[in-house]
């Protein structure tokens, strides 16, 4: 949790946070300001102290906002750094970050550094920082980083946040399924009462709309996948495909409050009019290994043992999975889950991959979503629902949906 | 323009390009591979060859999508990586990129890095990456970089897109300017037909959706502020403020494709009702000063003379403008405009701090926005349209719309 983050610094020995870039869809930034508006920004956190964040002038009412202390950018006169080295952008960057540093107090020590920016500039600025200032360790870390440790449990607020996100999300479904339910089928494809053809372009566009009417954003596209497409995970959809009845089609949603806020993840699967035998099939099994998984959900458990007891529940119904065939694209073709919160893909991670020990603690919110991919035989069916590990150890989904495979349709 | 990649990268020895970070919302990648779908991704390029671009297996077909030579990221083997390095997941990075590099021959020269990612772990990646291949020099540039060289200028394909943003922009400014001008006002404020005030939020959420309707994304709040807060140059606007008649209203609307494409950037000023005689005082020195400048571009011409010259304009009328009073915050406080592309903010700079010998190229799209700001006296005032010069060094604005200061209001 974010009340986590001092001990974490003490704990790996971080004297100071660096976090720079916008403070819209930049995880770290949201994290430490709140939803704020800066476009611009930098903001340097030591340890057992307040953050400080460092702002535009034009954009100093939102850094107000922050309710943080804010020192305006000018103030350290970037246009007179720049003549001082002749005009080289990443000598004068370097320059105020020394400045802006010393000013408090950071030029020695071990910083850790955060924020989304252009690889390249990042790179040519901070190595020149640690020219700088020698003293001073700079560092960075991947997926196991200390705020993605802090971001891994939540708190009550946060979880608040998420449960919104996922009531959004299923008015946004409700409609959707109203609205594929209410057209007609011909010739074993879905029309409007113009007798044209319903595309997943028409669906996703709607999705927009509802969600833009609820102040919601969606940073990737939906995935909403017909058929062969949805055999593969993260294929979207193909905007021009008429949906056609008994395919498989994947809805994989996952909003996030407008400017880069929390995320909610949410996938179904249904046919449309009817479902084939071997449709049925493979949907009753992906929903076997649903129920069983959550069934065995447990608080501090390590999280390895669910994505193994889905490979071989998979497995023993005869479905090739990542366990047995590391690289395979057909079957069982990824991790169980992740932590969704300011990030769609956090800790834990529920997979193969996770790092050692990783586990379910209160606050963890996290998605389930095993899946069979079989996109030769023109079908792929997965389910998700993220889920909330109480504060009490109870495990449950932020919010519940029905899990029908086949969505009812009416002959035109 | 994109065809002038290799040029840049002989004439500035650059061996290799390496772009990293999702598709989506990351400019370098979008340029080199197209809006693709990939959420997580890199790219290699070459001097003088096509570019190759790394994807994750369950993205396959949205990699092929792109027409590039692609190869899976898989074929490193993540998870063998990792134990190889103990667990430690930047130096199982250092590991994968070291060996696409060398698979691809890229193991000495100069590689300029881009994309956007966390920065930290782009530069423990990248130090480590180039303490693996010690051959290798890692770059990284600032605003001046070589792709955003090669981005200042646009071909016709990529003008077209900028026009298409710009008509879909002014469709939502032409409903925006509908919506407003048939509620009533009552008590000096707007009011709905139920006698609720019109506030700035329902104008936002209004806007949010007829952007979805027409396939737009805001990845910066739109500005949509009244009064006080119009006198701030990047206050996004109060959403509760209640719409009162006779004060400023700026509208600073920059729509994008949706994913992270190509953007349009439009500013208007509105007075519901009436405006009083300073605003429309203040009004008639920005448009002077727009209406002036507008009339001076020409192709091939330094920009500093822009910015020089409008700030004389200003000051003539008795305004303090940033080129007297650098950090001035009342009156003319910023640069008259920017490049746009897939990037609201890009090259030419018309700005103080642009770079030496920034000019308007053929090709070049850039914003001309002179405001005036004087928060104290309730009232901001910002003129700006988007413009080409086009090839024949004709320059226009990619698309027209009226610069009415008052928007009449009928009593309730």
């Amino acid at each position: 949790m974010k009340s986590d983050i001092d001990r974490l610094m003490r704990e790996r020995n971080i004297d100071a946070l660096l976090i720079t870039g916008a403070a819209q869809h930049n995880p770290a930034m949201v994290y430490l300001t709140g939803i704020a508006k800066l476009t611009q920004a930098d903001l340097v956190k030591k340890q057992g102290e307040a953050p400080v964040v460092f702002y535009n002038s034009m954009e100093r009412d939102s850094a107000a906002a922050t309710g943080l202390t804010s020192k305006c950018l000018d103030d350290y006169h970037p246009q007179e750094l720049l003549k001082q080295v002749g005009g080289d952008r990443i000598k004068a960057r370097v320059l105020r970050y020394q400045r802006m540093l010393e000013e408090f107090g950071v030029t020695s020590g071990r910083v850790l550094v955060y924020g989304k920016v252009d690889a390249g500039l990042a790179y040519a600025t901070l190595e020149g920082l640690g020219r700088a200032l020698p003293d001073l360790t700079i560092l960075g870390e991947a997926e196991d980083s200390l705020l993605m440790e802090a971001m891994m449990t939540k708190d009550a607020g946060e979880a608040a946040r998420m449960k919104r996100m996922g009531e959004i999300t299923l008015q946004i479904v409700d409609k959707l399924v109203d609205w594929l339910t209410s057209q007609r089928a011909r010739d074993g494809v879905l029309v409007k009462k113009d007798g044209t053809p319903c595309t997943i372009d028409e669906a996703k566009r709607l999705m927009d709309l509802w969600g833009a009417e609820r102040g919601v954003e969606y940073p990737d596209e939906t995935i909403f996948s017909l058929g062969r497409d949805a055999g593969v995970p993260h294929n979207p959809g193909n905007p021009e495909d008429a949906l056609r009845l008994g395919e498989t089609i994947i809805l994989d949603i996952f909003p996030c409050e407008r400017g880069g806020g929390y995320f909610y993840d949410f996938t179904r699967t249904w046919c449309l009019g009817y479902a084939p035998d071997q449709v049925q099939a493979l949907y009753a099994d992906v929903a076997n290994a649903f129920n069983q998984v959550v069934g065995a959900l447990k608080p501090d458990a390590g999280v390895a043992q669910y994505q193994k007891m889905v490979c071989e529940i998979f497995e023993a119904h005869g479905h090739p999975t990542v366990l047995s065939t590391p690289n395979t694209e057909v079957g069982y073709v990824h991790g169980l889950g992740h932590g969704v919160g300011l990030n769609i893909h956090e800790r834990p991670f529920v997979s193969t991959n996770a790092p050692a020990g990783e586990s379910l603690r209160p606050g963890s919110i996290f998605t389930v979503e095993p899946g069979l991919y079989y996109p030769d035989k023109g079908m792929g069916v997965r389910l998700e629902d993220t889920f909330w590990v109480q504060p009490d150890g109870r495990i449950a989904a932020l919010v519940e949906y029905p899990k029908d495979l086949v969505l009812p349709v009416k002959s035109a």
